[in-house]
């Protein structure tokens, strides 16, 4: 997606070879106008799949996944990170270990909000090695519905995550996905390909 | 707002005389058509007010700001809760007391996305005891911009937020207004004038 990747050159900033700092536009202050792009965008790779509910986890997934469930017409829910719970009855519960904060959380979501025979889009604003993709894949897994794709805003294709989920067999779209952070420059993989 | 008044009414739930559970469509669930028509609401009633920018606070902040951003042409910058800091030179940080959770956390705004001139709405789900918008407020302030106008999902009038930021000076406007919870009824605060 074009717009994106123009977002990331100008207002994105490497932090290291693993780290992508967005927060000029996704992760603190949002731009509303490329988010709503990027809803069109995934409303556009999915709108033949079915989709009942987008799934995404708070914080940064939850405009982008606010703007495609008003393109598709669906509802969002978003899962919770928790460091530890005591009441959880009403949950659905997975563990998710986070290797940028090198630590482990636990993503909730309320059972009444995903039903058996739901067909869920889960959308998040990065993939890295895909811990928290898989862990609301199986929670929607649990509740009786099924992943009817994965939407990412930006992948980092040279982690595992994207290669993982594909072969467990999910649909994975990544709207910007790039294949290197070295030397402080945004590589992305088309550019790669078509070098 | 009527529509939201609706959605009050038949999906939200009186937890106790304090606490009212929207996480059908606010908190956890969020309706996209919904957020959307609040979104236009806030544009309207602050359309005239020379709004630059729109501060709220994740998570339950972000749905609503996002779409009022998108009616005003704006970005929205979502302030973030912390327990502690330690690298903190280029944030604004101002302590905030809930007294829904009793814990006291650390909100935060990187400096470089506030700037001298700015108008600011901020934007919030709930408002009860003001502490969340006054800490936002005085961020603003620091940075050395203006609070333009405080725009909030569902005021709980029973408790005195709105009255201290009005005694303050700002300018609050509360889409739901909810006079009390008692007996696990909402009653409005139109209601009550009306009745």
């Amino acid at each position: 997606m074009e717009q994106l990747k123009q977002a990331i050159r100008t207002e994105g900033s490497v932090l290291s070879a693993n780290v992508l700092k967005v927060d000029a536009f996704l992760n603190h202050r949002i731009d509303p106008v490329l988010m709503a792009a990027i809803g069109r965008e995934f409303a556009e790779r999915f709108r033949e799949a079915g989709i009942t509910k987008i799934l995404t986890i708070e914080t940064s997934g939850i405009a982008p996944a606010l703007m495609a469930a008003l393109e598709l017409g669906v509802a969002v829910v978003f899962a919770r990170k928790q460091k530890s719970l005591t009441m959880r009855d009403d949950l659905y519960v997975q563990k998710v270990y986070s290797f940028t904060k090198q630590v482990e959380n636990e993503v909730t979501v309320s059972r009444k909000f995903l039903e058996k025979g739901d067909r869920v889009l889960i959308i998040d604003d990065f993939l890295a090695h895909g811990e928290a993709a898989f862990g609301l894949a199986k929670i929607v897994e649990e509740a009786g519905g099924a992943v009817a794709g994965i939407g990412i805003v930006i992948e980092k294709s040279f982690q595992n995550g994207a290669a993982k989920l594909q072969e467990a067999g999910y649909r994975v779209e990544s709207l910007a996905r790039i294949a290197s952070l070295e030397n402080n420059q945004v590589q992305f993989v088309e550019e790669t390909i078509h070098a």
